[in-house]
């Protein structure tokens, strides 16, 4: 009976700590973080949004702003969830580029066309916005083929993206070039690890560090074949210096980490950031944290090891499950018995894998629980199907889709004994 | 230059730490920190010693006491190095226990039989010690056939424990039982991670917590064949409770790891334990070292990050190499580029693998390193060949074997920034 309590104990902190970090990386609490303290120029202000989060970043933008003076979202197919006062509404394909993605990506450039120095553009980034935001200087066909090759010979993202900048007329930031002499004030949302603003979606309001001396090393490297439009395009040096644009980084898995952190010090624990850009094997992260738990267990005080990031997995079945998942449960044989361990997993944008769970959580009575039902850890993971072991042991996290992506926290909570 | 300098700065640390580390857990120094405060209790002092270190063990012991008044040392062929004085150093078979083991273990149980309350037996344990001390209750032949029965019915380690202790005349606490009433001072050199010390060589010393009940119910749960003698042998309890026996456990990984925080901090390193149980993959952790680096990179303090354990391989191809060079390996990818930073690992024993390397040392240079050498190091750890890699970027570690066995220990280091 006691056990129960104190295992109910731990995972209602948990469920606590998942529903604070999750809130501090929404879309909508991000803007407002980022726009607190912003302060125009005096012109106008010229709202544009991008990405899968767009709709959602633009909303909270308008309502701390008060108003803008003209603006446009453009996000996925059903992403808009209503009028938002002075902005325009568009949705486009992802995750490849449609006519309406470059027709709205066009009217962007219309808005911010014949700005004064004391007008603002207010960028709002978050990912998807690759596909989303994208006005190519040659035809799609040709883009397409482009891409094709540059596939099949075996050329790196570095290397991709040095070229496809050059066909693309917002990509290395020639967006914020665009909107010259405005100031650009962009707050990305990001999806990728270490933050690279080069990299979020091309970084459109971002100086470029690749050159067209690369470009041309590149084309005769993999024997390339391009148009005389295109290799006009590529002699084209895209921006090294914006003196006009100021970023903020708001959501990041970084955030995610400080937002876990802050939690469990709020619910007594010591934090500890193990990393916020693990990359690792999800079932290997699981049996490290295990590990960490096992040794600190002697400790005798409440501890919390944070380690954001973005785990891969390598299928070797057919269950059902997800990176987060596979994560929490790798992680159950390490700590069987320690009851007052646990640890978790989860997926900021609330969808593990093709699941509905946004990850799981397991604690020291996980094993017992599965046994019970019959089930062998060694054999699920072998299959890949985290997501059935989890259900058996009540181990699922449930949270719907959070309209957020800031890549994923995983959590080693270490309770005092009591 | 200066990078060059730099990095060879941390290198000299690395080696510094790596000799610190290892001169603590050496089985003379670790059986000379045992028997620091060592008191007899008047008698007599018998000393034995089973293991691979049995010999160092025993003649640090007597370099120590001064004298024994008998002694016996049972380690591996070619493992005595010279004459003890008082102790008789027996040779045997390992992994796989002869006559020898046999034959030197009744010896030990003749020299330990009819002690009095004021003798005192020194009891020096170390890895090896489950096949170089043994004296079976039943025949060889028998004692084999069980043991092929047990692995082919698919029975858990501690399953076949429950049985194997029954069939033996030493294990499962009876040595001690043996040595009654004389006291019993065990000093154990652990090579299991968690130091487990009844499964340590089957715990000689150690009372035994599996029952007679248990053995029963495994016999009848897998249709296990015994003789009427094993039969008999199966209801008769092993010892529970040992009042003339104390344990210290003075070399195992967890010193090993203390003696590394401790070389980091006079180094000006904060010292941070992660986990003394490590035992994921090896590649997986060094990738997950690497990112731990990273993201305190940013920190701007030195830190020093300490794993102890034992990672596995799974060999995917045919290549030169070990698991700290494997793992030392995998972390180069993620920390290229960072000038401050280094990961090394090594196994105490001085033989990682199947080569002449005690382990791996990487930094930020590393990658630089093996591109200018056109080695690919994904490729290199696909083929398993880390040892090739790291010889060519002059990052193996070659201590020569050191004649202790407490596992690994991986370091991940961020200097400060000159």
């Amino acid at each position: 009976m006691w056990r129960i309590n104190k295992m109910s104990l731990l995972r209602q902190k948990a469920n606590q700590m998942i529903k604070e970090s999750l809130e501090a990386v929404m879309p909508d609490r991000a803007v407002e973080k980022a726009l607190e303290n912003f302060q125009g120029s005096g012109g106008r202000t010229i709202l544009v949004a991008a990405g899968k989060a767009a709709w959602q970043m633009a909303a909270a933008a308008v309502r701390v702003l008060g108003h803008v003076d003209d603006g446009i979202v453009i996000t996925k197919y059903d992403h808009v969830k209503g009028e938002i006062p002075g902005v325009e509404c568009r949705e486009a394909g992802h995750p490849v580029p449609d006519e309406n993605s470059f027709a709205a990506t066009e009217k962007a450039l219309e808005k911010v066309r014949g700005l004064e120095e004391t007008d603002t553009v207010i960028f709002l980034l978050s990912g998807g916005g690759s596909a989303l935001f994208e006005k190519p200087l040659i035809s799609g066909e040709e883009l397409q083929d482009i891409t094709k090759q540059l596939l099949s010979c075996g050329a790196d993202i570095v290397e991709m993206n040095t070229i496809r900048k050059r066909l693309s007329g917002v990509k290395g930031g020639r967006f914020a070039l665009a909107c010259m002499p405005a100031r650009v004030y962009a707050i990305v949302l990001s999806d990728i690890l270490g933050d690279p603003l080069d990299m979020i979606a091309s970084g459109p309001a971002y100086p470029d560090s690749s050159t067209c001396e690369q470009a041309n090393s590149i084309i005769e490297k993999y024997h390339l074949h391009l148009s005389e439009q295109a290799q006009a395009l590529m002699q084209k040096e895209t921006p090294k210096n914006l003196t006009n644009v100021s970023t903020q980084i708001t959501g990041s898995v970084r955030e995610l980490c400080a937002a876990s952190m802050k939690a469990a010090l709020k619910l007594g624990f010591e934090p500890v950031l193990l990393t916020d850009e693990l990359c690792c094997e999800a079932k290997e992260a699981g049996s490290m944290m295990a590990s960490i738990l096992r040794t600190h267990a002697k400790d005798k005080k409440p501890l919390c090891f944070v380690a954001g990031g973005e785990t891969v997995v390598h299928l070797t079945g057919k269950g059902k499950g997800g990176r987060n998942q596979e994560l929490a449960l790798s992680a159950a044989p390490g700590i069987a018995g320690l009851t007052n361990a646990c640890v978790f997993s989860v997926g900021s944008d609330g969808t593990d894998g093709p699941t509905d769970a946004a990850g799981g959580y397991v604690d020291g009575e996980t094993m017992d629980r599965l046994k019970e039902k019959g089930l062998d850890v060694f054999s699920v993971l072998q299959n890949n199907d985290a997501y059935t072991a989890l259900e058996a042991a009540g181990g699922l996290i449930i949270t719907g889709p959070t309209g957020t992506n800031v890549n994923d926290v995983t959590v080693a909570l270490l309770d005092s004994i009591l």
